[in-house]
């Protein structure tokens, strides 16, 4: 992340000394390392998705005008927000660089199409959220976009980058899939049970109209009427608590929370049902608690 | 910029149906056709840097607030500016992707580069104008970064697109900066003397404390207590239009709009004495011409 512009290097060393989980590159050095060897295109796929995934946070924040970040200040809460931009292209760019000059053509293109895919998938959720009439198969459809594409392509990257054979890389695509859906459908559930100091505030998707697994299940288990209420209260609940309140304990009541879990939890299955597929290994064996931690993390 | 998502489709159309001048493309066209000859790898580097440059100004708009573009309105005056965002990541990732998929990673390597100096120079430009210090070499240096590197990445690419020798390389690569530097210098005159409908407002850049050719000039032309009065008027010329106008008007009187216009006609005249050293085309003839429309456009 260096540069010579001063300004510059004062940022990227307060992104450094903030980073988050890094799932991401986590996911690309365990799968190098259960199907082939751990190299130095290792580093290049898990340092290119880094870089890209932090652009897009800082780009994220200032879209949202989210003032926090992974328990402290977000960029454009101590810059201008132009600057935050600028520093998210950079990210970006070098992120491209890095994979350009060491000629990972293959690792890039993975990437770029996730990327397309990411855009896609939150262009049709807010297309969705306008009419307010996400369905399961349309929920599913933008959360394999939106998150499971790039996830998915940290599993297919890892694989790539230890020379692994193609039907080892169509296997841990698998992986990567079903791993991202639900690492999502977690996200979406902390909407309706946020808990702890990093917890975000609850309700979140609901005041932006936007109907996840929780909700949609617990509407359809309904009829007409009610729906037509709940829907009504959806449009409410950005400037008013009450109706906020109704919703989310309409969809406890219902069974939406113990659905969005168990869907999850298949998803969650499915991945660890193609990861014993492979031989027996510390990083297989990293790869399975990384499962459980996506499921039952708090943050 | 195809896609099955039927809000992109709407937004793409409306981008197409208001393009603006081309002028990247059209020089990698142009540069192209005097160097070798227009193949489909010219068709790839012309729609990679046109893809990569609207989203930019997608971007700059969400940035900036602007709701007018190409005397139309921006993408975000009509839709939400988190779909503007997406739409320019869309927009960013399918220039990438047509680079990757047709194996053009020197056309792709040339624009990543450009890029990443242009997220370099507009943070240069940024980090000075908090303290309202650019003098003139700073000033070319930003401008050679944020403007210049991408419009030589253009006239680079067209040649290699066409298979150029090493040699016309290196000299289109001159062609191309001088070129951009014109270019910059001249869309900095007109923050101090616009006209015409497409006009942009006059004062934009003195009242963000952004010190550009004009002023720098003026600057140095005068005495210690003139300058301190001039940069207090700057510091307060965004909220009072007389101090505004002292500083345009201290602009006009102490030569600053003549010694950068004679700067823009040295870069514009440098380009000219490069291109002469091409053999005769068509091509030729059309990029002198636009050398000349550089300088003497009204917007």
């Amino acid at each position: 992340m260096k540069s010579k512009v001063p300004l510059l290097g004062i940022i990227t060393n307060y992104i450094y000394r903030r980073k988050g989980k890094q799932l991401r590159p986590l996911l690309v050095f365990l799968t190098a390392g259960m199907t082939g060897s751990i190299n130095p295109s290792t580093y290049i796929a898990a340092g290119m998705i880094e870089l890209l995934h932090t652009a897009t946070l800082i780009h994220d924040d200032v879209v949202d005008e989210a003032y926090e970040r992974r328990g402290s200040y977000s960029i454009n809460a101590l810059w201008r927000s132009k600057v935050a931009v600028l520093v998210g292209d950079f990210l970006l760019s070098k992120g491209l660089l890095l994979a350009i000059e060491s000629e990972e053509y293959e690792l890039l293109r993975n990437m770029s199409e996730a990327v397309r895919e990411m855009s896609e998938g939150e262009l049709i959720q807010i297309e969705r959220s306008r009419r307010i009439d996400t369905d399961e198969p349309t929920y599913f459809d933008i959360i394999r976009k939106k998150t499971a594409a790039l996830i998915s392509s940290c599993t297919v990257n890892g694989a790539i980058s230890a020379g692994a054979p193609a039907e080892d890389i169509s296997r841990v695509k698998e992986i990567g899939l079903n791993l991202g859906m639900s690492f999502q459908i977690k996200d979406d559930l902390f909407d309706y049970q946020s808990k702890g100091i990093l917890g975000k505030p609850i309700g979140n998707d609901v005041k932006e109209k936007k109907l996840t697994l929780p909700l949609i299940h617990a509407l359809e288990q309904t009829n007409g009427t009610t729906r037509h209420h709940i829907l009504k209260q959806v449009r409410r609940s950005r400037n008013n608590a009450d109706a906020l309140r109704e919703v989310i304990d309409f969809v406890h009541a219902s069974g939406g929370i113990e659905y969005a879990h168990r869907k999850m939890m298949e998803y969650k299955e499915n991945a660890i049902d193609t990861l014993k597929s492979f031989p027996d290994n510390e990083y297989k064996k990293s790869l399975l608690q990384l499962a459980d931690y996506i499921v039952e993390r708090n943050h």
